[in-house]
Protein backbone atom coordinates (compact mmCIF):
# COMPACT_ATOMS: atom_id res chain seq x y z
CA UNK A 1 0.00 0.00 0.00
CA UNK A 2 2.80 2.23 -0.71
CA UNK A 3 2.96 3.03 3.38
CA UNK A 4 5.13 5.96 4.21
CA UNK A 5 6.84 7.08 7.48
CA UNK A 6 4.31 9.81 8.43
CA UNK A 7 1.40 7.29 8.00
CA UNK A 8 -0.03 6.10 11.29
CA UNK A 9 -1.31 2.70 12.01
CA UNK A 10 -4.14 2.26 13.86
CA UNK A 11 -4.70 -0.79 15.94
CA UNK A 12 -8.86 -1.15 16.13
CA UNK A 13 -9.59 -4.32 18.07
CA UNK A 14 -8.86 -6.51 20.90
CA UNK A 15 -4.88 -7.79 22.66
CA UNK A 16 -3.83 -9.59 19.14
CA UNK A 17 -4.42 -6.94 16.86
CA UNK A 18 -3.33 -4.65 19.30
CA UNK A 19 -0.04 -6.86 19.60
CA UNK A 20 0.37 -7.22 15.19
CA UNK A 21 -0.31 -4.01 14.63
CA UNK A 22 1.91 -2.51 17.30
CA UNK A 23 4.76 -5.33 16.08
CA UNK A 24 3.89 -4.26 12.37
CA UNK A 25 4.41 -0.30 13.16
CA UNK A 26 8.00 -0.97 14.72
CA UNK A 27 8.97 -2.44 12.02
CA UNK A 28 7.66 -1.33 9.24
CA UNK A 29 9.78 1.27 7.34
CA UNK A 30 11.91 0.89 10.93
CA UNK A 31 8.84 2.28 12.73
CA UNK A 32 5.56 4.65 11.79
CA UNK A 33 2.84 5.98 14.24
CA UNK A 34 0.87 4.17 16.51
CA UNK A 35 -2.64 4.32 17.39
CA UNK A 36 -4.29 1.85 19.97
CA UNK A 37 -8.15 1.77 19.81
CA UNK A 38 -8.46 -1.42 21.80
CA UNK A 39 -12.17 -2.79 21.74
CA UNK A 40 -12.04 -6.01 24.54
CA UNK A 41 -11.88 -5.35 28.14
CA UNK A 42 -8.56 -7.21 28.46
CA UNK A 43 -7.08 -4.46 25.59
CA UNK A 44 -8.87 -1.34 27.60
CA UNK A 45 -7.11 -2.64 30.79
CA UNK A 46 -3.80 -4.08 30.34
CA UNK A 47 -2.11 -4.84 26.70
CA UNK A 48 -2.77 -1.63 24.82
CA UNK A 49 -0.70 0.10 27.57
CA UNK A 50 2.87 -0.02 27.35
CA UNK A 51 4.14 -0.63 24.58
CA UNK A 52 4.54 -4.38 24.59
CA UNK A 53 4.38 -6.35 21.27
CA UNK A 54 4.55 -9.93 20.27
CA UNK A 55 3.62 -12.95 18.92
CA UNK A 56 3.64 -16.23 19.71
CA UNK A 57 6.04 -19.05 18.29
CA UNK A 58 5.59 -23.00 18.34
CA UNK A 59 8.82 -22.05 21.00
CA UNK A 60 6.85 -20.35 23.28
CA UNK A 61 4.54 -17.36 23.73
CA UNK A 62 5.78 -13.52 22.59
CA UNK A 63 9.10 -15.08 21.52
CA UNK A 64 9.30 -12.35 18.80
CA UNK A 65 8.20 -8.95 19.77
CA UNK A 66 9.41 -5.22 20.43
CA UNK A 67 8.71 -2.63 23.06
CA UNK A 68 7.17 0.62 20.87
CA UNK A 69 5.04 2.58 22.86
CA UNK A 70 1.64 3.78 20.99
CA UNK A 71 1.59 7.57 20.45
CA UNK A 72 -2.10 7.57 21.74
CA UNK A 73 -4.01 4.62 23.35
CA UNK A 74 -8.16 5.94 22.84
CA UNK A 75 -10.80 3.74 25.27
CA UNK A 76 -14.18 4.13 24.78
CA UNK A 77 -16.53 1.89 26.83
CA UNK A 78 -19.02 1.18 24.46
CA UNK A 79 -16.93 -0.81 22.75
CA UNK A 80 -17.91 -3.84 26.03
CA UNK A 81 -21.22 -4.32 24.39
CA UNK A 82 -19.86 -5.80 21.73
CA UNK A 83 -18.21 -8.80 23.73
CA UNK A 84 -19.39 -11.53 24.87
CA UNK A 85 -19.21 -13.08 28.32
CA UNK A 86 -16.05 -15.10 27.59
CA UNK A 87 -14.16 -12.27 26.34
CA UNK A 88 -15.53 -10.34 29.29
CA UNK A 89 -14.11 -13.04 31.73
CA UNK A 90 -10.84 -12.84 29.67
CA UNK A 91 -10.62 -8.92 31.13
CA UNK A 92 -11.64 -9.74 34.41
CA UNK A 93 -8.64 -11.84 34.51
CA UNK A 94 -6.01 -8.72 34.23
CA UNK A 95 -8.25 -7.02 36.47
CA UNK A 96 -7.77 -9.13 39.15
CA UNK A 97 -4.45 -9.43 38.89
CA UNK A 98 -4.30 -5.31 39.43
CA UNK A 99 -6.13 -5.45 42.64
CA UNK A 100 -3.36 -8.42 43.51
CA UNK A 101 -0.27 -6.09 42.88
CA UNK A 102 -1.77 -2.93 43.54
CA UNK A 103 0.24 -1.69 46.39
CA UNK A 104 3.38 -2.99 44.31
CA UNK A 105 2.58 -0.68 42.04
CA UNK A 106 3.60 2.25 43.87
CA UNK A 107 1.15 4.35 42.26
CA UNK A 108 0.47 8.09 44.04
CA UNK A 109 -3.53 7.71 43.03
CA UNK A 110 -5.83 4.62 45.52
CA UNK A 111 -8.20 2.73 43.99
CA UNK A 112 -8.63 -0.13 46.35
CA UNK A 113 -9.48 -2.88 43.73
CA UNK A 114 -9.93 -5.82 46.03
CA UNK A 115 -12.66 -3.70 47.68
CA UNK A 116 -14.30 -2.76 44.51
CA UNK A 117 -14.64 -6.22 43.27
CA UNK A 118 -15.57 -7.31 46.20
CA UNK A 119 -18.47 -5.24 46.16
CA UNK A 120 -18.73 -5.45 42.60
CA UNK A 121 -22.33 -6.88 40.81
CA UNK A 122 -22.11 -8.69 37.71
CA UNK A 123 -25.77 -6.83 36.39
CA UNK A 124 -22.64 -3.32 36.36
CA UNK A 125 -21.27 -5.44 33.91
CA UNK A 126 -24.27 -5.46 31.96
CA UNK A 127 -25.31 -1.64 33.22
CA UNK A 128 -21.65 -0.66 31.58
CA UNK A 129 -20.48 0.16 35.05
CA UNK A 130 -17.23 -0.81 34.12
CA UNK A 131 -15.76 2.90 33.65
CA UNK A 132 -14.45 2.89 36.96
CA UNK A 133 -12.08 -0.72 37.13
CA UNK A 134 -10.91 0.32 33.85
CA UNK A 135 -9.62 3.53 34.52
CA UNK A 136 -8.20 1.87 38.08
CA UNK A 137 -6.34 -0.79 35.82
CA UNK A 138 -5.10 1.31 32.84
CA UNK A 139 -4.10 4.13 35.48
CA UNK A 140 -1.64 1.02 37.58
CA UNK A 141 -0.52 -0.32 34.55
CA UNK A 142 0.65 3.18 33.17
CA UNK A 143 2.26 4.47 36.13
CA UNK A 144 4.24 0.95 36.29
CA UNK A 145 5.57 0.86 32.67
CA UNK A 146 5.79 4.63 32.61
CA UNK A 147 8.36 4.53 35.89
CA UNK A 148 10.48 1.54 33.72
CA UNK A 149 9.67 0.93 30.19
CA UNK A 150 12.69 -1.94 29.01
CA UNK A 151 11.05 -4.33 32.26
CA UNK A 152 14.48 -4.04 34.13
CA UNK A 153 12.56 -4.33 37.61
CA UNK A 154 9.15 -2.57 38.80
CA UNK A 155 7.67 -3.67 35.50
CA UNK A 156 8.11 -7.33 36.30
CA UNK A 157 5.61 -7.23 38.62
CA UNK A 158 2.84 -7.37 35.92
CA UNK A 159 3.44 -10.19 35.51
CA UNK A 160 2.03 -11.80 38.48
CA UNK A 161 0.36 -14.96 37.74
CA UNK A 162 1.91 -15.05 33.86
CA UNK A 163 4.88 -17.65 34.64
CA UNK A 164 2.49 -20.08 35.35
CA UNK A 165 -0.28 -18.90 32.87
CA UNK A 166 2.42 -18.96 29.39
CA UNK A 167 2.51 -23.26 30.13
CA UNK A 168 -0.55 -23.49 30.67
CA UNK A 169 -1.36 -21.41 27.40
CA UNK A 170 1.26 -23.23 25.45
CA UNK A 171 0.16 -26.72 26.91
CA UNK A 172 -3.29 -26.18 25.48
CA UNK A 173 -2.51 -25.06 22.49
CA UNK A 174 -3.95 -21.34 23.33
CA UNK A 175 -7.45 -23.04 23.16
CA UNK A 176 -10.10 -23.75 25.39
CA UNK A 177 -8.71 -21.16 27.44
CA UNK A 178 -8.56 -17.83 27.48
CA UNK A 179 -5.62 -15.31 28.29
CA UNK A 180 -7.31 -14.17 31.27
CA UNK A 181 -8.37 -17.41 32.65
CA UNK A 182 -4.65 -18.82 32.20
CA UNK A 183 -3.81 -15.60 33.96
CA UNK A 184 -6.55 -16.77 36.47
CA UNK A 185 -5.56 -19.89 37.01
CA UNK A 186 -1.61 -18.93 37.32
CA UNK A 187 -2.64 -16.15 40.40
CA UNK A 188 -3.85 -19.08 42.09
CA UNK A 189 -1.26 -21.50 41.69
CA UNK A 190 0.93 -18.17 42.84
CA UNK A 191 -1.01 -18.00 45.81
CA UNK A 192 -0.63 -22.10 47.05
CA UNK A 193 2.97 -21.89 46.43
CA UNK A 194 3.27 -18.37 49.05
CA UNK A 195 0.99 -20.43 51.25
CA UNK A 196 2.72 -23.60 50.90
CA UNK A 197 5.83 -21.06 51.71
CA UNK A 198 4.59 -19.50 54.96
CA UNK A 199 4.95 -16.33 52.56
CA UNK A 200 0.99 -15.14 52.86
CA UNK A 201 -1.92 -16.63 55.45
CA UNK A 202 -4.99 -18.80 54.98
CA UNK A 203 -7.31 -15.94 54.79
CA UNK A 204 -5.41 -14.40 52.35
CA UNK A 205 -5.50 -17.22 50.14
CA UNK A 206 -8.59 -18.17 50.70
CA UNK A 207 -9.62 -14.15 49.50
CA UNK A 208 -7.26 -14.68 46.39
CA UNK A 209 -9.19 -17.93 45.74
CA UNK A 210 -12.76 -16.61 46.07
CA UNK A 211 -12.24 -13.27 44.38
CA UNK A 212 -11.30 -15.24 41.46
CA UNK A 213 -13.96 -17.76 41.74
CA UNK A 214 -16.37 -14.81 41.91
CA UNK A 215 -15.64 -14.02 37.95
CA UNK A 216 -16.31 -17.51 37.02
CA UNK A 217 -12.74 -17.52 35.80
CA UNK A 218 -11.67 -21.30 37.37
CA UNK A 219 -14.39 -23.09 35.92
CA UNK A 220 -12.75 -26.43 35.00
CA UNK A 221 -10.11 -28.74 36.32
CA UNK A 222 -6.89 -28.69 34.64
CA UNK A 223 -5.71 -32.13 34.12
CA UNK A 224 -1.95 -32.75 33.08
CA UNK A 225 -0.34 -36.02 31.89
CA UNK A 226 3.16 -36.66 33.21
CA UNK A 227 5.22 -35.58 30.57
CA UNK A 228 3.20 -32.66 30.12
CA UNK A 229 4.06 -31.77 33.84
CA UNK A 230 7.47 -31.88 32.99
CA UNK A 231 7.13 -30.51 29.68
CA UNK A 232 5.12 -27.30 32.09
CA UNK A 233 8.29 -27.39 34.67
CA UNK A 234 10.66 -27.31 31.53
CA UNK A 235 8.51 -24.03 30.16
CA UNK A 236 8.54 -22.23 32.77
CA UNK A 237 12.66 -22.40 32.60
CA UNK A 238 12.25 -21.14 28.60
CA UNK A 239 10.12 -18.23 29.85
CA UNK A 240 11.78 -14.63 29.30
CA UNK A 241 12.13 -14.36 33.21
CA UNK A 242 14.45 -16.76 33.71
CA UNK A 243 17.68 -15.80 34.57
CA UNK A 244 20.57 -18.15 34.33
CA UNK A 245 18.09 -20.87 34.70
CA UNK A 246 17.02 -20.11 38.00
CA UNK A 247 13.10 -19.48 37.89
CA UNK A 248 12.09 -15.67 39.00
CA UNK A 249 8.90 -16.06 40.63
CA UNK A 250 6.36 -13.19 41.94
CA UNK A 251 4.35 -14.50 44.82
CA UNK A 252 1.52 -12.58 46.58
CA UNK A 253 2.83 -11.49 50.26
CA UNK A 254 0.27 -9.32 51.81
CA UNK A 255 -3.17 -7.59 50.43
CA UNK A 256 -2.45 -5.76 47.39
CA UNK A 257 1.61 -6.69 47.49
CA UNK A 258 3.77 -9.04 45.47
CA UNK A 259 7.07 -9.65 45.81
CA UNK A 260 10.02 -11.31 43.40
CA UNK A 261 11.62 -14.71 44.38
CA UNK A 262 14.63 -15.57 42.96
CA UNK A 263 16.13 -19.27 43.49
CA UNK A 264 12.82 -20.67 44.20
CA UNK A 265 12.67 -24.61 44.45
CA UNK A 266 9.52 -25.53 42.58
CA UNK A 267 7.29 -28.00 43.75
CA UNK A 268 5.50 -31.02 41.49
CA UNK A 269 3.25 -28.59 39.19
CA UNK A 270 0.39 -31.11 40.37
CA UNK A 271 0.19 -30.14 43.32
CA UNK A 272 -0.72 -26.42 42.71
CA UNK A 273 -2.47 -27.16 39.78
CA UNK A 274 -6.55 -26.07 40.65
CA UNK B 1 18.52 -22.74 21.81
CA UNK B 2 16.60 -20.87 24.66
CA UNK B 3 17.94 -18.06 24.34
CA UNK B 4 17.61 -15.70 27.65
CA UNK B 5 16.83 -11.85 27.81
CA UNK B 6 20.46 -11.44 28.89
CA UNK B 7 22.35 -13.04 26.50
CA UNK B 8 24.16 -10.99 23.87
CA UNK B 9 23.73 -11.99 20.16
CA UNK B 10 27.39 -11.62 18.25
CA UNK B 11 27.09 -10.28 14.58
CA UNK B 12 30.51 -11.26 12.97
CA UNK B 13 30.19 -10.77 8.64
CA UNK B 14 29.07 -8.27 6.48
CA UNK B 15 26.44 -5.55 5.83
CA UNK B 16 23.59 -8.49 5.47
CA UNK B 17 24.68 -10.21 8.45
CA UNK B 18 24.70 -7.01 10.90
CA UNK B 19 21.54 -6.61 9.53
CA UNK B 20 19.90 -9.72 10.15
CA UNK B 21 21.57 -10.29 13.52
CA UNK B 22 20.85 -6.35 14.43
CA UNK B 23 16.94 -6.49 13.48
CA UNK B 24 16.83 -10.38 15.55
CA UNK B 25 18.68 -9.02 18.06
CA UNK B 26 15.66 -6.17 18.77
CA UNK B 27 12.82 -8.38 18.34
CA UNK B 28 13.97 -11.46 19.87
CA UNK B 29 12.51 -11.75 23.34
CA UNK B 30 11.68 -7.96 23.01
CA UNK B 31 15.22 -7.32 22.14
CA UNK B 32 18.65 -8.39 23.66
CA UNK B 33 22.35 -7.33 23.87
CA UNK B 34 24.06 -7.06 20.78
CA UNK B 35 27.47 -6.84 19.39
CA UNK B 36 28.92 -5.95 15.56
CA UNK B 37 31.74 -7.26 14.58
CA UNK B 38 32.28 -5.58 10.98
CA UNK B 39 34.22 -8.06 8.84
CA UNK B 40 33.81 -6.04 6.15
CA UNK B 41 35.02 -2.64 4.48
CA UNK B 42 31.75 -1.28 4.10
CA UNK B 43 30.40 -2.77 7.26
CA UNK B 44 33.28 -1.09 9.11
CA UNK B 45 32.84 2.71 7.70
CA UNK B 46 29.20 2.39 7.69
CA UNK B 47 26.25 -0.19 8.10
CA UNK B 48 27.82 -1.46 11.51
CA UNK B 49 27.22 1.70 13.11
CA UNK B 50 24.24 3.97 13.66
CA UNK B 51 21.49 1.01 14.59
CA UNK B 52 19.75 0.78 11.59
CA UNK B 53 18.44 -2.70 10.89
CA UNK B 54 16.19 -3.63 8.33
CA UNK B 55 16.09 -6.86 5.09
CA UNK B 56 14.64 -6.77 1.81
CA UNK B 57 11.16 -7.68 1.18
CA UNK B 58 10.06 -7.94 -2.61
CA UNK B 59 8.37 -4.52 -2.34
CA UNK B 60 11.75 -2.65 -2.09
CA UNK B 61 14.40 -2.56 -0.09
CA UNK B 62 14.78 -2.35 3.93
CA UNK B 63 10.86 -1.95 4.48
CA UNK B 64 11.15 -4.19 7.23
CA UNK B 65 13.60 -3.19 9.94
CA UNK B 66 13.92 -1.19 13.41
CA UNK B 67 16.77 1.37 14.71
CA UNK B 68 18.59 -0.93 17.28
CA UNK B 69 21.89 0.20 18.95
CA UNK B 70 24.70 -2.44 19.20
CA UNK B 71 26.17 -2.01 22.93
CA UNK B 72 29.22 -2.13 21.18
CA UNK B 73 31.14 -2.45 17.60
CA UNK B 74 34.46 -3.74 17.53
CA UNK B 75 36.70 -2.88 14.55
CA UNK B 76 39.76 -4.70 13.29
CA UNK B 77 41.32 -4.09 9.85
CA UNK B 78 43.10 -7.55 10.06
CA UNK B 79 39.81 -8.81 8.63
CA UNK B 80 40.69 -6.79 5.48
CA UNK B 81 42.49 -9.14 3.95
CA UNK B 82 39.88 -12.04 3.93
CA UNK B 83 38.41 -9.76 1.42
CA UNK B 84 38.21 -9.70 -2.39
CA UNK B 85 38.11 -6.52 -4.67
CA UNK B 86 34.60 -7.06 -5.56
CA UNK B 87 34.33 -6.19 -1.41
CA UNK B 88 37.16 -3.59 -0.96
CA UNK B 89 34.92 -1.34 -4.03
CA UNK B 90 31.88 -1.82 -2.43
CA UNK B 91 33.41 -0.49 0.72
CA UNK B 92 34.59 2.52 -1.46
CA UNK B 93 31.73 3.52 -2.33
CA UNK B 94 30.53 4.60 1.13
CA UNK B 95 33.92 5.98 2.03
CA UNK B 96 33.28 8.32 -0.73
CA UNK B 97 30.15 9.16 0.48
CA UNK B 98 31.54 10.67 3.48
CA UNK B 99 34.06 12.01 1.24
CA UNK B 100 31.09 13.94 -0.48
CA UNK B 101 29.11 14.87 2.47
CA UNK B 102 31.58 15.50 4.86
CA UNK B 103 31.33 19.03 5.79
CA UNK B 104 27.42 18.35 6.18
CA UNK B 105 28.34 15.88 8.89
CA UNK B 106 28.73 18.92 11.21
CA UNK B 107 31.40 16.98 13.12
CA UNK B 108 34.09 19.01 14.99
CA UNK B 109 36.99 17.19 13.64
CA UNK B 110 38.53 17.44 10.13
CA UNK B 111 39.26 14.47 8.16
CA UNK B 112 39.48 16.31 4.29
CA UNK B 113 38.33 12.83 2.84
CA UNK B 114 38.47 14.08 -0.25
CA UNK B 115 41.96 14.90 -0.35
CA UNK B 116 42.91 11.91 1.17
CA UNK B 117 40.96 9.98 -1.54
CA UNK B 118 42.77 11.64 -4.13
CA UNK B 119 46.16 11.07 -3.03
CA UNK B 120 45.06 7.57 -2.28
CA UNK B 121 47.51 5.01 -3.78
CA UNK B 122 46.06 1.54 -4.73
CA UNK B 123 48.69 0.02 -3.34
CA UNK B 124 47.95 1.29 -0.10
CA UNK B 125 44.37 -1.32 0.29
CA UNK B 126 47.28 -4.18 -0.01
CA UNK B 127 49.20 -2.24 2.29
CA UNK B 128 46.73 -2.36 4.65
CA UNK B 129 46.81 1.35 5.28
CA UNK B 130 43.28 1.62 5.51
CA UNK B 131 43.00 2.32 9.40
CA UNK B 132 42.71 6.29 8.80
CA UNK B 133 39.99 6.41 5.89
CA UNK B 134 38.32 3.88 7.99
CA UNK B 135 38.06 6.00 11.33
CA UNK B 136 37.23 8.76 9.49
CA UNK B 137 34.51 7.63 8.06
CA UNK B 138 33.34 5.89 11.28
CA UNK B 139 33.65 8.68 13.27
CA UNK B 140 31.36 10.95 10.89
CA UNK B 141 28.81 8.55 10.93
CA UNK B 142 28.96 8.41 14.46
CA UNK B 143 28.68 11.95 14.90
CA UNK B 144 25.67 12.18 12.42
CA UNK B 145 23.78 9.27 14.18
CA UNK B 146 24.20 10.51 17.67
CA UNK B 147 22.95 13.71 16.94
CA UNK B 148 19.94 12.99 15.46
CA UNK B 149 19.12 8.96 16.28
CA UNK B 150 15.83 8.39 14.05
CA UNK B 151 16.34 10.29 11.25
CA UNK B 152 14.42 12.90 11.82
CA UNK B 153 16.67 15.55 9.66
CA UNK B 154 20.57 15.86 9.90
CA UNK B 155 20.56 11.75 9.37
CA UNK B 156 19.47 12.29 5.73
CA UNK B 157 22.54 13.43 4.80
CA UNK B 158 23.90 9.80 4.99
CA UNK B 159 21.70 8.90 2.39
CA UNK B 160 23.06 10.65 -0.26
CA UNK B 161 23.02 8.89 -3.43
CA UNK B 162 20.87 6.37 -1.72
CA UNK B 163 17.78 7.44 -3.38
CA UNK B 164 18.70 6.58 -6.69
CA UNK B 165 20.95 3.77 -5.96
CA UNK B 166 17.69 1.72 -4.31
CA UNK B 167 16.01 1.40 -7.57
CA UNK B 168 19.01 0.59 -9.17
CA UNK B 169 19.67 -2.36 -6.96
CA UNK B 170 15.37 -3.54 -7.11
CA UNK B 171 15.95 -3.54 -11.13
CA UNK B 172 19.08 -4.80 -11.19
CA UNK B 173 17.23 -7.58 -8.97
CA UNK B 174 20.48 -6.69 -6.03
CA UNK B 175 22.24 -8.53 -8.58
CA UNK B 176 25.47 -7.63 -11.08
CA UNK B 177 26.32 -4.49 -8.66
CA UNK B 178 27.04 -4.56 -5.19
CA UNK B 179 25.72 -1.45 -2.31
CA UNK B 180 28.73 0.79 -2.73
CA UNK B 181 28.60 0.72 -6.57
CA UNK B 182 24.69 1.11 -6.88
CA UNK B 183 25.73 4.19 -4.34
CA UNK B 184 28.45 5.36 -6.70
CA UNK B 185 26.08 5.34 -9.82
CA UNK B 186 23.26 7.04 -7.73
CA UNK B 187 26.18 9.76 -6.94
CA UNK B 188 27.06 10.54 -10.50
CA UNK B 189 23.15 10.74 -11.12
CA UNK B 190 23.21 13.74 -8.25
CA UNK B 191 26.06 15.08 -8.84
CA UNK B 192 24.52 15.53 -12.43
CA UNK B 193 21.14 16.79 -11.52
CA UNK B 194 22.93 19.27 -9.46
CA UNK B 195 25.12 20.21 -12.22
CA UNK B 196 21.96 20.33 -14.72
CA UNK B 197 20.72 22.74 -12.13
CA UNK B 198 23.22 24.79 -11.19
CA UNK B 199 23.66 23.63 -7.91
CA UNK B 200 27.43 23.28 -8.53
CA UNK B 201 29.96 24.22 -10.59
CA UNK B 202 31.64 21.66 -13.75
CA UNK B 203 35.09 21.51 -12.18
CA UNK B 204 33.21 19.92 -8.83
CA UNK B 205 31.05 17.98 -11.03
CA UNK B 206 33.97 16.25 -12.85
CA UNK B 207 35.98 16.09 -9.60
CA UNK B 208 33.27 13.61 -7.96
CA UNK B 209 32.63 12.28 -11.04
CA UNK B 210 36.95 11.21 -11.32
CA UNK B 211 37.28 10.40 -7.73
CA UNK B 212 34.40 7.60 -8.36
CA UNK B 213 36.22 6.62 -11.36
CA UNK B 214 39.67 6.88 -9.54
CA UNK B 215 38.13 3.55 -7.30
CA UNK B 216 36.78 2.08 -10.24
CA UNK B 217 33.38 2.22 -8.88
CA UNK B 218 31.11 2.63 -11.97
CA UNK B 219 32.93 -0.02 -14.72
CA UNK B 220 29.72 -0.53 -16.84
CA UNK B 221 26.99 1.64 -18.25
CA UNK B 222 23.63 1.37 -16.90
CA UNK B 223 21.10 0.82 -19.55
CA UNK B 224 17.25 0.30 -18.66
CA UNK B 225 14.17 -0.43 -20.91
CA UNK B 226 11.67 2.21 -21.54
CA UNK B 227 9.34 -0.12 -18.82
CA UNK B 228 12.17 -0.25 -16.50
CA UNK B 229 13.02 3.66 -16.58
CA UNK B 230 9.25 4.09 -15.27
CA UNK B 231 9.91 2.25 -12.84
CA UNK B 232 12.75 3.52 -11.64
CA UNK B 233 10.88 6.86 -11.12
CA UNK B 234 7.87 5.43 -9.37
CA UNK B 235 10.38 2.96 -7.08
CA UNK B 236 11.81 7.10 -6.25
CA UNK B 237 8.07 7.81 -5.04
CA UNK B 238 7.99 4.95 -3.02
CA UNK B 239 11.53 5.17 -1.11
CA UNK B 240 10.89 5.90 3.08
CA UNK B 241 12.61 9.32 2.08
CA UNK B 242 9.07 10.50 0.28
CA UNK B 243 6.95 12.85 1.93
CA UNK B 244 3.66 13.20 0.30
CA UNK B 245 4.64 11.97 -2.74
CA UNK B 246 7.39 14.40 -3.11
CA UNK B 247 10.91 13.19 -3.90
CA UNK B 248 13.32 14.37 -1.49
CA UNK B 249 16.79 14.42 -3.10
CA UNK B 250 20.19 15.17 -1.67
CA UNK B 251 22.70 17.01 -3.83
CA UNK B 252 25.94 18.66 -3.64
CA UNK B 253 26.27 21.94 -3.68
CA UNK B 254 29.99 22.55 -2.62
CA UNK B 255 32.87 20.75 -1.63
CA UNK B 256 31.89 17.79 0.03
CA UNK B 257 28.95 19.33 1.27
CA UNK B 258 25.76 18.26 0.67
CA UNK B 259 21.70 19.54 1.12
CA UNK B 260 18.41 18.12 0.72
CA UNK B 261 15.71 19.48 -1.62
CA UNK B 262 11.93 18.44 -1.66
CA UNK B 263 9.75 19.61 -4.71
CA UNK B 264 12.77 18.70 -6.98
CA UNK B 265 10.78 17.81 -11.00
CA UNK B 266 12.71 14.86 -11.56
CA UNK B 267 14.00 14.90 -15.32
CA UNK B 268 14.23 12.03 -17.26
CA UNK B 269 15.93 9.59 -15.45
CA UNK B 270 17.60 7.78 -18.66
CA UNK B 271 19.61 11.55 -18.81
CA UNK B 272 21.07 11.19 -15.00
CA UNK B 273 22.12 7.59 -16.23
CA UNK B 274 25.83 7.15 -16.15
Amino acid sequence: NKIERKDTIIALGGGVVGDIAGFCASVVLRGVKLVQVPTTLLAMCDSSIGGKTGYNSKYGKNLIGSFYKADKILIDTKFLNTLNEYEIKCGFGEILKYAFIEKSCLCDEEFNLIDLLLNFQKEEIIKNKMYYLIKASAKLKANVVNKDEKESNLRKILNFGHTFAHPIETLMNYKKISHGQAVAYGMIMAAKLAFMTNKIDKDYYDLIVSLINKFELVDFKLKFKKDQLDEFKSLMLQDKKVNNGKVNLLLPVSCSAVELFDNIDLPSIGALLP
